[in-house]
């Protein structure tokens, strides 16, 4: 069985695609998160849906704001 | 009596097909979840409105924006 | 006084009707539940709003999304 | 003072309408209630906007989709 | 400094005009509130948009339905 | 560092501007508030998308329903 | 690993770019934050979507309605 926070361990340092719940999309490292699974990300891209790219740098983001979180 | 969780861990290592509250549908290899049902799913793939499907490899779920969880 | 609890108690292994947030109805035999209110239903059909009907067997469903459970 | 908790105690085996958060309203002879509200209604009949009535007989209703209870 | 709790219980028996979160405006007595702003209005009357007015009696009221409470 | 329970007590008896979660936005002399961000505003006026104004007069606004709140 | 906590305490007295559930944008100086993530923004701009800027001077935001938090 592979918990959660396992997998999310696992991925500190990789790259991460984060779903949330407004429906954008941010791509970016996974430098850390805690318990509430708030999550820090760097080198930060946002995805719009008409494929436009933002670049964000350092971002923290509220847990219960993601939906999901894929390995890249 | 069969409770919800003794029937996640009877899903463990089976395809299950996830509903979101998004409508986003998600099946996969269910690999593992903890008390708040956050979700480990490996082999991915995203089915869409428009029956389109997404590959999206490992993914973790929060569990708050789990609808259901259905065994294939 | 009927506790909501004991109502659940007494409809295990009986047919429910279930109504989630979302609107969609699922009509199934009640299999188990937990403090939470995450339900299992067996032998679960899904009533869309134009009557159509779609298969599901065993589903988990998480108590958070559920608006009511009558019996059948 | 009368406590919220007192006036549905007062209210055990008396009609009550319901009001969810999704507009629906419920009419049913209240038989129970626990400390979160979810509550028990027996012979339920549901209101639409539109005036018409559907009867659900005896129904569990979770207590954060409820907005007023009120005393027929 | 005035606690929003010693407000409340300083309006006791007094008219106030409650705002719901669906946007329906309630006048009544406040009869009783408990530790979740769950509230009792007596006499209660529900405003809606179009200057309507419809009588409700007795009625218990979700706190996390209460936007705000005016005084009036 | 300032922490937002600090801000808040050094604005008591001044004038604020409340931001609500449905875009309603309350201005008046802040009075009290509590751990949960509850908050009781004195001389209220409510400002709405028109600039219109009504004068509510003594409110107490539920903490989860706010947004921001601006020292004027 | 960098904690979520952590980067916001190396963010203190830096100006932010906050991201609100609502899609308004803020950015200001991060004067302090508490463990629900409540925030105290100084110096606050508000960007619209339509570019407009709008001063807000000193702002407590609930952290609820907080999505992301950049470092600029």
């Amino acid at each position: 069985m592979v918990m959660p926070i396992a997998l999310l361990e696992k991925s500190i340092d990789k790259r991460v695609s984060l779903l949330l719940k407004d429906n954008r999309v941010l791509e970016g490292k996974l430098a850390g998160f805690d318990e509430y699974m708030n999550m820090v990300l760097e080198d930060t891209e946002e995805r719009t849906a008409n494929q436009e790219q933002r670049r964000l740098g350092s971002v923290v983001l509220r847990g219960n704001n993601v939906v999901s979180i894929s390995i890249i």
